[in-house]
Parts: structure tokens; sequence; C-alpha cells
């Protein structure tokens, strides 16, 4: 739905990105404050025409790495043109720079501090702009709310056709986190490969998601690999929850972003592993 | 908002619903995880147009039975066409079929596992299809993630006017849950009637929401009728919370869906009761 | 979205706000259950444009208090005409008034008992109508789900343009909540103001915001003041979370809603103090 705006003859660029109205939302706000709500009050005071979809507001508070991969495992499934403000922001009110990054054919606007990393590990051919035309902010800005007072308008108005090097200066050193790429070691005489991942995210039904992915992982070796976590060995790779045994009750399948996760039938093997985020998991080739 | 599929010559009927963009989702994913953001985010790259609106997520981990009570307690709220995408799925990956029901009015899309058994009691003139077009699902179809993969990508091209039909053959068999129906025995020499029902849902508030409705109990019975639940003996059956006396702490009433509940007024009778769902509630007649 | 209705000669008056399509829901009928679906459901079925808003459904079962607490926090967010509807009643079926209130270019929609009356305090030009046309609620009215039975459907249809004096006489005295003003002391024989307030609300960060707003501590004041909570002494007023030593992990700094609010960097204040709502602070003066 792209605004008047773009029909003006005086704006920087044509926009990239095919713009939609579509927002999502990604924060560490919870649902019990008002935070959403003036998040959502700002946006729609902007440009009532926005649809706005809460990824979740359930991020633990402070966490980047939680956002960050949640982010990760869902905005391919948005359309191009989608605007994914997302607020998790230790840092309010301190130097770190508000940005928008231009990435897979989508906006990504919120804190620059390594929210938006796996996308940019994905989306190689990315643009950071550092957002610092302050007409688009409300006035005054609060030192404790720029979701409410910068990322919300500033979103709302990239809703509405803004482009996104209007708001600032293009930036090429964003804060990122470390890779979600696994270490991959040849050991031994043997020269036997060994993959040394993580657990990175422990998802509602207590699977556990790694990050080895299929790029490490080809499929022709699928069936000669264990895994070690916490000290238990996981034969197993199946291809899906329903296909197992009783007596087996762990093993581990493709998840639904191309990562391997450790399951149990309708059981958490978070539980039964007794895992949390960061434990080691180890892939052997037999 | 049909889309122009609707005009085409070539579709197998005309739809009996008249269809619009509404979409409700009702699923056991929470929110903490990006599940629904990515099937909000499938949804509305078909159709930009949807309104999404959650029933709820936070149906208990695989809990068939809850999600059916709680599809059945709000599906009339909402208008004819309306598309109910229901995602409680604990056979994902299995044999289980992917159905849509066409019932009151009104669409349901999900697994063929009961989900939607309550719906079908209540509106004995439905349709079932089972959902085989595969050329409307995401390519490729994960084994964990059928509410992204299958369900979203089905509701959205529903909700542009795609005929239920044409997703796959009808069936005649989908899965029921057993009925909600209470059992009513006459016992003793004298013949009495006697209730058995069960409770079938704790709602926020405390209120035990029981299986016996105004069918089994005519508005002239009802001054005559005790419950007994947890051995505890409940006479009044009250016209609303504020009607109350402090000694009577429980009370019957009869709650929003036409079932009876068992409340206490402003505390949770099911805390008072040390009651769950599945326990037994005997509605005696004096 | 001016409905038909408005066209008709034989309305009372013309709006005096103007109306949008924006209802936002504040409830605390959480989110496991299904009266948030079916309020919506309503909502949708008498205006299929309607903009929902959730801003909160996690209210403390029956607490007015922290409801008011969190429209006030962020109705102002939202554009002229945009209708709250909001739901937290304790009351329900029994003889407390629905009533629509009119302030600030918006409107409000819920029970009579306190939980609009920050906004009253705010928006001394208000109108309050007692609603009693029975034709715009669903039918039967149940006793115990007035959310989905009167003030969705009248939530609905204002947001269609009825003018909120077609629903009943005005009335002049709403319920109203102890005002959030902090008491104002002159102490011992030096004449030392003293500001005594209370923590109104504890944040998912566990930021305790206080009453204590800019209107009483003006900003020349702000470097020589001192708060007392919970037997601790917090020195320091500071500008930004990020603004910050390690030995003095409590600050007091202005929140985003100009109340003073408790914190401490990336930590919760609240537990640090164990502090909860209702909590004396005092505010001395240097």
């Amino acid at each position: 739905m792209p605004s008047s705006k773009n029909k003006q003859g005086d704006r920087p660029s044509r926009l990239p990105v095919s713009v939609s109205s579509q927002i999502t939302l990604l924060t560490d706000f919870g649902t019990a404050d008002h935070f959403v709500g003036a998040v959502k009050g700002v946006i729609l005071s902007i440009n009532p025409a926005a649809t706005i979809v809460d990824i979740t507001h359930q991020v633990p508070p402070h966490d980047i790495d939680a956002a960050a991969y949640t982010l990760l495992a869902c905005y391919q499934t948005f359309s191009a043109g989608t605007i994914h403000l997302g607020v998790v922001d230790p840092g309010v009110g301190s130097a770190r720079r508000p940005i928008v990054v231009q990435a897979g054919g989508q906006l990504f606007v919120g804190p620059d501090n390594g929210l938006f990393s796996h996308v940019l590990d994905r989306e190689p051919d990315y643009k950071v702009f550092h957002i610092t035309s302050m007409q688009f902010f409300r006035n005054p800005v609060s030192q404790t709310f720029h979701g409410r007072d910068i990322f919300a308008p500033v979103a709302a108005e990239l809703s509405k056709g803004l482009p996104p090097e209007t708001l600032g200066e293009q930036i090429f050193d964003p804060v990122r986190l470390p890779s979600l790429r696994p270490e991959i070691t040849e050991t031994g005489t043997e020269g036997r490969r060994k993959i040394k991942g993580r657990i990175i995210h422990i998802d509602r039904f207590g699977n556990c998601v790694t990050n080895i992915d299929r790029s490490v992982l080809p499929e022709s070796d699928e069936q000669r690999v264990s895994l070690v976590v916490r000290g238990k060995r996981i034969e197993a790779l199946q291809a899906s929850y329903a296909e197992t045994s009783s007596k087996k009750r762990l093993f581990a399948i493709w998840g639904s972003n191309e990562f391997l996760e450790i399951s149990a039938k309708n059981r958490s093997a978070a539980k039964i592993l007794d895992a949390e985020c960061g434990d080691s998991v180890v892939l052997k080739f037999a």
C-alpha cells in the first residue's frame, strides 16, 4: 500500500522493495503491560491501513539471541515488503544506534545490537541504515521506550512507502552475533569428521533445536550419524514424530527450519534430557 | 472477499457458504515460539486482505479435547464464511488426514483427529473433504509443521474463494470424539432421574464448566436439583455471580455457552473444590 | 468508517469524535479460554472492517485498578475516534451500569466500575452515557458474559458510526477510583516538602512505577530529591537505564508515561526491593 509520497519526484531513490502495509512485531515486552498496545497505537495513528502481526512478545527480557533465532525461523514466510519491527533493547537510552535493515526484499527496524544478525548471514545482499531523521520520531522521545517513540513511527512511515535511505546514512558495521554455524573437525588417525553444535532453542513442545543444519549434514550421511547430548547417545534420525518405537524415546529429526532437532514423541525431549539452551551437541559419523 | 477464481466457469460448484476473509486460529503452539508468526506469514503472503483472529494458542500441548471444547464455545459468534484453522496435531507426519469441514455456514481446516467433533455434533448438515490437492501446499512440506505447510495455505486459498471440494474427495468417516452428552439414568424404586456428567473445562476464573446443558435440564426442573462434585453437595442454581450469600460459596449457574458451571463469587471454584477436567458431576432431582 | 446510519436525518446529534474502525480490547479474560475469540467474533460479525487491537488480556482477574492504569498508560497513543473496550467486570450480572465514555476524542465502552477513572481525571471535558438501548445487544444476554453480549456489539456499532448518545441517557456520577495524585506535605520546623506516593504498577522488567509525576516534581528540584521505598534510600535520579554505575544498583528514572519509576539496569528492581503494588514511596527534598 504505497503512500502518495512515492509519487513525489524529490525522493532520494525508488524503493528496491515492494512495500506492503504488513508490520510484524517481535519484542520482549510480554503481553501483560501496556507496551504492545502503545506500539500498535502509534503505528495505527500513522498508518491506519497497516496490518500488524505479532510474532511474539515472549522473548525472555533482554535476550537478543532468542529474538534473533525466532526472527530467523519465520521471516521468510512473510511476503516481500513486509516490515519487521524487532525490539529487544537492553541498551535503550545509550549510544546504541537505531537501524533499518533492507534484506531479502523485506525491511527490519530496531536497535543495532545483533537482533537482525542471522538474517544478515542468510541475506548477504543487505543494506543497513542508521536512523537519524528525528522528524519521524515521536516528540519528545523518552529515554526508556524507543519501541514506541522511534521504532514504531519509523516502521509506520516505511509501511506508507518512505524509502529506508531517507532515514539516515548507510552503515557498514552493524553489530553481529556469533554465527550459528557449528564447528566441524576431523579427529583421530582415521580422520573422522565430527560436528560440534549446540542447542539454540527449546520450543513449547520441548523439542531441542540445534544449530546443525542441512548444509553440514548431507542426506547421504544421515543414516550413519549419532548425536551425543548431555551424555546421552541418540542413534536414530527419524523422518517424522509418528515413526517411532516405544523403547527409543529420543530421536533426531529435521525440524521445520532445516535445523536438526532432538525430539520425543508427544513428550518433552528437553525434560527427558534436562537440557537447556547452549548445551553442546556432538554429531559423530560412523 | 471472493477471489477472481470464483468467476471462472470451470469450478466444480458454487460455494454454499458466503466467503469472507476472516480466518481464526486455534492451536497448541503457545505464543513464545515462531510458530504463530510463521502461520500468519504464510496466510498473508497468499491473501494480504485476510483478517486473522487468534482464538487461542494456549491449548495444552496435544490436547484435542480442550481444543474441541474451545472451538465449540465460540465458533457461532463468527459470521458466515469464517474459516477456522485448528491445529492441535499430535499425529503430524503420520497417515492422519488433513481435512476441511463445511458446517454451519463456516469452514474448518485442520487434522482429522476429532478437533471439529463437537461442531459436527451441533451442525448435522456438514460435509468433510480430505485435503489432497498438493498444489496448494508449501513446497517442500515439512514432516513436523503442517500448520505452516498445509493448513495455513489451504485456509488462505479458501479465504480467497477456493471451493472446499476442490481440495479433495468428500469423506464420511471423520474421527469423532466421545459425545459431550451426559448420561441420564432412572434409579431406585422411585424411578428418580439422575444425570451423570463431568467437568469438561476450567476457565481462567476457576469456573468449572460441565457437559450438562439445557437440553437435559429443563427450566421447570432447575429449582429442584442439586449437584454432587468431588464429594461436595451444591444446592443453589443461581441466576448471576452477583446474587450470592457469603455462606454458600459454591453455586451452579448457566454459563454463557448454555452449559451448567460450578462457580464461586470472585473466587476460583476449581481451587475450592480442588477440581480438574474429567471430574464427575452428578445432578440429582429432589 | 461511518455506517449508513449517519446519513439518516433523525440522529440525535452529529458525532463530536471522528469515528475510526479501530477497537482496542483490555480485559482480564486471559488468552487460554474462548472469551477473547468470542468478543472478536461478535465485533467482526457486526463490523467486518473493524481493526481490533489487543492491549492486554492479562489483567489479574477482577483487578480494576490494574486495568485502569494500563489504559491510562497507552490510550493517548491511539488516534482520535478509537474505541476502547474495557472489560474487567466482577459485577457482571449485578445492577452495575454498562457505560460509554466520550473523552479526549475517543470512546470507552465497559462496566461502570472505575475502569475509565484515570482517563476521566486526565480528560475533564468528558461525557458518560448509560447504555440501555437493548436493541444493540445480543439476544439473549447471558448473566455471565456481558463482554460478548453487550460491550462487544455496542463497540462494533460505535465503530460503524453510531453516536454514543443513542445508547442511553447521559449520567453524571460514574464510579471513580481514588485519584493517582500523591500526598504532598510540609513537615517539621523547616517546612520541608515531602511527597508520599506509592507503587501503582510493576512491569515485566521489574520496574516499579510510582504515582509521582512531573507535575509534583519540577525539573529544577530533580537533583535534590531522594526516595525511600521499603526501607531503602535511593539517591540517584538517572536520565537513562544505560547511565549507571555498578554500585548503586537501584535508581529512579522518569518512565515513558511521565511517572517516576524505580529501576535497576537490566535487572528487576521489584525483586531487589521485594516490592509489590501499593508499597509506599516517600520522596524527600534535600
